[in-house]
């Protein structure tokens, strides 16, 4: 394992010490619980917070800030906070307007920002609701899940409930158009290398030469197959057809986020990008706005992802928003 | 070789198809001559014109926009653009007031952007400034090279001078802002991987599981040395002290890029900054601003760089003022 690390099992910490001394004007960062902060909250706002396990960065420390989260907590890497931890962000965050709660579909993130909401209601009496995103139409079932699992269109939940939030929308309102952006968001992903989770020291899966997983999670999971690396423009449409059967992108302006796993360069994101925009605007699929780039990331691993949101005039507005977040920022 | 490409020889091109189909609104591509250029050019105003060979990504195209490039120009991976194409993205972008080439120093860009320069003054009367970037510490002459190359110090020297041109000032002034800048950088990296130049189908050297290359370039050019593998707190000192001990960074405000070299994920990336900051504080460095991330990337190289700028009030104020292009954004 080749990594730019001290201890292997400090990895969490160690990386959110650079951070903190990154960003010291925007964000706080308590080193004990592991949770990034914005430094400047809004006071009297809904506050949304999310979370999960350490290695997808920027997701979701780097989407803290204005427009987007009020904190993110992170577990080790690939692994779920505690709920201690997400009850300590919570409760710190909570304006009295309540917070919400964006979780990724993981049986064990699912179970842990449950229990930290019941905590926090019980103890600060803090009113919490929760939006799950199940985003990636490769799996119904895996590894770490019932139900499909929740990867890159976490993004645009973050983004949009982030907007609608900022504007001084109340609890159910924010609920509200969180859930309406995970409903009407699909993703694929593929991957042409594993994932080295620093304290296994080893590949999560080996992968031929040639070979490439359709279908991949982000924590290095199986997918649908395996099968020969094939050219852009074919995998371009291993990514598209999985997700426009799986749902009706037509008829409606779409935000695409075109996103790498952490080990792929810019240029082939690029490159994977203009050979999936041919193949949707074939279908008929009008996409408004684009993302290219490394977002919602599983390490070291090469590949990549589509995620289409179905938007409405509500969506796009919120979505167009001021954001100023480490890693994601426009408009303001 | 396991890539998101087509054709091997038609990266470049396929890659800028995907920049202009997911920023049609911001950027013009010109795809025959490889040239990416601001979608609203300013009236009036000094050019700034950057570029070299592509695999750097963002550097340059994504610097492309509101105070930093009017233009960037695309070679093949890791070569030169040819005299022509510099040429015809020089005579584009000038309103009459000039234009900056921001030249990385290797041996075919300094001499093809010199000629463009020259056919431009002979044939439009185009007035063309040259600043050369060497802000690499690790070796003196290479294998590309007289002299210093040029990395991750180019993005301050673009950020700067885009900001100066971007206020209106003339012609001397932004190649004296672009000088000061290049002046006042240094740069040193390492690497934990060889990058894969896709035409060549393999990666460009060969270092073993433990082993790691100090001092290398952003081409895959051999560096200082070869060495095993150390933790980041050890590997950030390597960093740190050719810097340093190169030039005196204490007494003033200083801009440091920690930035990745395509294949380190970003977790990596902070990590290392938190610990080159400690080391820079103990050395009387004061940081006063951060960049973490991809930026100056060597395609899929596993590693990272620190670029340090020692500026001034102008310089900070120059850092600070608005940049929006795809790559670099904010203040606006």
């Amino acid at each position: 394992m080749k990594k730019l690390i001290n201890n292997p099992n400090d990895v969490v910490t160690d990386s959110l010490k650079g951070v903190a001394l990154a960003h010291p004007n925007e964000l706080d960062v308590d080193l004990d619980n592991h949770i990034v902060y914005r430094k400047q909250p809004k006071d009297g706002k809904v506050a949304i917070i999310s979370g999960g396990g350490a290695g997808h960065e920027p997701l979701h420390s780097g989407f803290v800030g204005t427009g987007m989260l009020d904190a993110a907590v992170c577990g080790e890497v690939f692994t779920s906070p505690v709920p201690d931890q997400i009850m300590e962000a919570t409760t710190k965050v909570d304006t009295g307007k309540g917070v919400l709660h964006i979780v990724k579909n993981y049986t064990g993130d699912v179970m842990n920002f449950e229990m930290a909401a019941e905590m926090a209601a019980d103890m600060e009496n803090t009113q919490v609701t929760s939006v799950i995103v199940e985003d990636d139409v490769a799996v119904q079932d895996s590894l770490y899940t019932a139900g499909r699992r929740g990867v890159g269109g976490t993004l645009f939940v973050e983004k949009i409930a982030g907007a609608l939030a900022e504007e001084g929308a109340d609890l159910d309102a924010v609920t509200a158009v969180a859930q309406k952006a995970a409903d009407n968001t699909r993703s694929y992903g593929l991957a042409l290398t594993s994932c080295t989770v620093p304290a296994a020291g080893k590949p999560t899966f080996d992968l031929a030469e040639n070979e490439i997983e359709l279908g991949i999670g982000i924590h290095g999971e199986p997918g649908r197959e395996r099968r020969e690396l094939q050219e852009a423009n074919e995998l371009a449409a291993e990514l598209v057809k999985p997700i426009i059967s799986d749902y009706d992108f037509t008829g409606a302006p779409v935000v695409a986020l075109l996103g790498g796993m952490g080990g792929t360069p810019l240029s082939e994101l690029y490159l994977m990008w203009g050979e999936c925009a041919k193949l949707l605007e074939e279908a008929g699929v009008k996409v408004e706005r684009v993302l290219v780039g490394n977002y919602v990331t599983s390490l070291d691993m090469a590949g990549c992802a589509l995620s289409l949101l179905k938007a409405d005039d509500e969506l796009l507005r919120l979505w167009d928003a001021p954001v100023v977040t480490t890693g994601l920022r426009w408009g303001a």
